[in-house]
């Protein structure tokens, strides 16, 4: 199942080291601006390469529309975008072609599909996300004419936890730190923690928090596609992450119902929310108020050092170290992936509710 | 969207005051033994009045089979299972009509529907869990005839840790405790801090863990539709839950790639793993360990206590004591629907992956 | 999969001799005006024992809601709606319990299910289009309160064939006459033919007409969501209709492109059509014209002559002759059940329609 | 819904004028052999510029495969493949392009999307199909792992209707001519008329039919997943389909049920049908006979000759001729469309019978 989303929807294709990676996005309404500028930018986020924290593999990344817009706007038909891949380096991967790698899909897939690609983890590498952001930056155009706005960074590494940041913090400083931390400061403890990890052969994990702004109430849909339901979905399908929280999350479990429910007051003669530990959703309909959304990614699984492993062939006890170019923590790259993730939901979200919105008696 | 589920599928209905609540279960296999009974036993774990710690709506919650078996089996046609709503009793809510209860979707749904049921939450409701559970019911027994086992318990409440168990001890002890903790011991204090919570007008969350047992390796499919995210949508689509963690999860956000990798190693002539920090999911696909799940419950939002609300037939700025019979902690209540979701979740990849693995050329 | 469609959806369930047979109706907008009698109506339509054409088979089918309304008007929640099955007589079915009856589904679901109902059909039966009925008269509901109108007529049986009528004719006179042909003058010969051949004891087949007025231009999906393709798989999932065509449909194969085209003109300002050859969808996207659907309904397998087949119990040739009561021509009944299947359809294609309608940039 | 199939999924993109066409096949099962050359050789036969009936567009239609595929072989991730636009001349569209083209989606398209691409039909243009064949060509390798086999033939152009053939018969002949009839008789009046139409400015349409052997008894959903109506909307997918029949089809709808029930008997041990009027289905259900699919295929609507139509840009009457590189009949050309939609059904269908078949209880 390589496709998500029921209105808006991202079909992505591509290995690791196939002919290209990429995405078809159906349902995009017709005349919204687009361009491959607007694809690139998120692209290049994403993309390796980047700083010193992140994987070496060199990739140009260049997005090629091939189908869906005329004179820079959608026509509403499949938006199709291919990025072909270049420095697709076998080398490493021949020697541990038989070792399963701790904490990687080799073991799985191999179960599952019997006949595998084993140069680089197919379509559970990491670069299986390009179509995922191909994805989401459609989906910002989309949102952006709705005046939605998509923001996101990494709040936490290594037991270093960034202050408490609004939007507007985020979205400007996010970009601005390798780490991509809008906290400057808990940024710069975090990239030392990353870079002695790296030394020591080892690797971390991470928080990253998304947020979006300006959805209106009403997004969602009761009972098994809650917002916070499809945005969880959305989160826990991307590698690595491990868990995803909503508003308070984990912390409302430890809260009472006086702590944790969000008073109402009129503000402007409109319903607002005194504070947003729903962050947001309330029975899986936005609000109105940010939605607030907090991923946990687990430590990158590829470490130089020695590990305990299995080897297929002989089917016999092994040692394996993984060598090559990976990230000593995904965190970073995981950012504009998760932005792409939550941004893909709720155009696909906001599909729905105007369908309904529309229809309904009054 | 009422309906979960790609192949074995649950569409569910009714509202918390409507004549029933119910579900039925598409895509159930033919043959399988399913009795009233089976329904009922996992309704009756659910259901509310069970002890000093639940609701006491009184509710007989008598499972009807209306289609979909014959002699005690599956007809592999759809079982529609309906329970007729009895003490449904409108008169605590006829009173607070116009406010919006805080940490209740009043304010969503009036926003999304306009036209809306007052009367107890509607599908927002507690009682709409009754369809999930009947859904359940019937995927644990297609389950068991797959030798796949799932259970869970409360693993914390009000920083009252239960110690780690194996599935047996969860299995065996959960339901022996009101407050379904199967670590006696916490759950004696569970209990006192829920009645010292109830006895102060207000109410609390708590952590669930959910396992399963048997699930072959190569179920889910990766990329969007990872096993995963899978539970994760089913985890989160249960109203009250704000957070979902698979193995480590959270904790993975803390550790080292060395310490949160699971080496592989021979064992019987199978690889196996050493650890299983990955919860039985590598890339989205089951490793044939145990399946791992956690979720963080909110505190119950009806609290007897004063909270400042919006009167919206006035529009003013009001106040509000929900009164009523609420549960002063929903989290012994969701276990069973949380184990429900999870067969759910497995019945349909399990279907899934039936449908690869007898179609693959090897 | 007993799930229609992808916005407005219903899910139905039962068999011929099941406690009852019903519909869940999933994604009905909020708001809308319906009552049991809205139901009811046109479950009478279709109900047996309407006249001597019809079976004798004695239903009151009563339309019970469950869920999804208050005050007489639609939630947006799941609308359940049961009917019990009463005149359920076995005896008929015990006779012939081993013996394959030919044209049924008896051989199909012995193949795929194993453990089958052998009294009256399962879910192959005609019973089970009273979850299509009830789905389509809510569905109704929803396009009246858009200005949406279907309605439908046996247009041909045993080589007579009505004379060409308008929409109103067709409202106006359909339901006047025991075989549910507008024209009355064709009708009262159909009459005689049907108990001709019920004499005979054989069985006849015909064509019905079904069409909708007042769908606005741009419903349907290019591609594989063609409105056209939407009509057909839903009308062909009716049981014994074996073709569907549009418009002019296979004259169209017998005529030239200068014949067919629907030329463009001027009209009251907007765009219009000179002829309705293309049956009111052009490229998979409607024309706002009305839209026409005719579709082909076999012969009645059930007949009451001897016919060859297959002992399954002793795997030995074998003769059987089906007693009971069925309808000598299930025309006239299959009528309102194509009507509700547009119904549905249309519903589906409004709501998603409405979606981008109100999402496009202009 | 660019999108096709539940399991085995086929998202098509592109159009007449965008850079490339192709498809993305979704859930085709791993360890399938499969080349380039596959996809080609069912994109030879459906490609422009094949014979003197056939519109002269110049078009190497090359298969480049991106991903999914190992060694020759299906890794089980999506296969992406991609044909680019060489010959897209948009000259003649230029002059036409205020003009909706009567019979084409010009007038549909505008009212559904507002901005769109007018330059050739967009998605509405057979230039749409190479998606389809490329999914069909994967689905049919498939299917002859299973033993399952795809034909057809033009049956039927301008009154001239082709002898009754068997599987064997059509599957032989059918290419060998450009009208692609395998009654090689028939086949040159076919071509004759064709021509003579084309020479009088005009255009002419059709029937297929299509056909598939090796089907085992069991595929299909009952209710609305009947393999019929799977089938219907597979066809009614088609541009310029505008019927389908299955086995007997609208002929049923003339005949006697002792004539159109196929009688059962013994043969070698299995039950056997003694005729096909069914078409290899009952109650949506495969039987394990032939599956027989006829279409209606409308005359091309391009014609040369003066023809009644609109301007959109001055909203006043006016004339159009539809000058260009047409297809003077388009019944040839769909013969390999109609075997890649009713192939991309069957591994659909073939999947998810899988599914059930091995996880039902016996």
């Amino acid at each position: 199942m390589n496709t998500f989303g029921r209105v808006f929807r991202a079909t992505t294709f591509g290995e690791s080291f196939s002919a290209a990676v990429g995405a078809v996005i159906d349902g995009c309404p017709s005349g919204i601006r687009l361009g491959a500028n607007d694809i690139q930018r998120e692209l290049d986020r994403r993309k390796p390469g980047q700083s010193i924290l992140a994987s070496q593999r060199k990739e140009s990344d260049r997005a090629e529309i091939l189908s869906g817009t005329l004179d820079g706007k959608t026509l509403g038909t499949p938006i199709a975008v291919m990025v072909k891949n270049e420095d697709a380096d076998e080398k490493p991967y021949e020697k541990i072609k038989d070792l399963l790698r701790p904490g990687h899909a080799d073991f799985t897939y191999r179960e599952k599909y019997g006949h595998v690609d084993w140069r680089g983890g197919s379509r559970a590498s990491g670069r299986e996300t390009v179509g995922r952001v191909i994805g989401g930056a459609i989906a910002k155009k989309f949102l952006s004419f709705k005046k939605i706005e998509v923001t996101g960074h990494v709040s936490e590494i290594a037991g270093i936890v960034a202050k408490k940041m609004d939007f507007d913090g985020i979205a400007k400083n996010s970009d601005k730190t390798a780490v991509r931390c809008a906290d400057l400061k808990a940024a710069r403890k975090m990239e030392s923690a990353i870079l002695a990890s790296r030394n020591g052969r080892d690797s971390l994990g991470g928080i990253a928090e998304i947020r979006a702004r300006g959805v209106p109430p009403g997004l969602g849909e009761p009972v098994f596609g809650k917002l916070d339901a499809e945005i969880a979905v959305a989160m826990m399908s991307i590698g690595s992450v491990k868990g995803v929280e909503i508003g308070s999350g984990f912390a409302a479990s430890q809260m009472k119902g006086s702590e944790n429910n969000d008073a109402f007051y009129m503000k402007n003669g409109k319903v607002s929310l005194r504070s947003n530990n729903a962050g947001g959703i309330l029975g899986g309909i936005s609000t109105g108020e940010e939605i607030v959304v907090r991923i946990a990614v687990k430590p990158t699984p590829s470490i130089a050092r020695k590990q305990d492993t299995v080897n297929v062939k002989t089917m016999k006890d092994s040692e394996i170290e993984v060598m090559g170019r990976h990230d000593p923590c995904i965190c970073p790259r995981i950012v504009p992936v998760a932005e792409a993730m939550l941004s893909l939901t709720l155009a696909d979200n906001y599909l729905l509710w105007s369908a309904y919105e529309n229809s309904k008696a009054r």
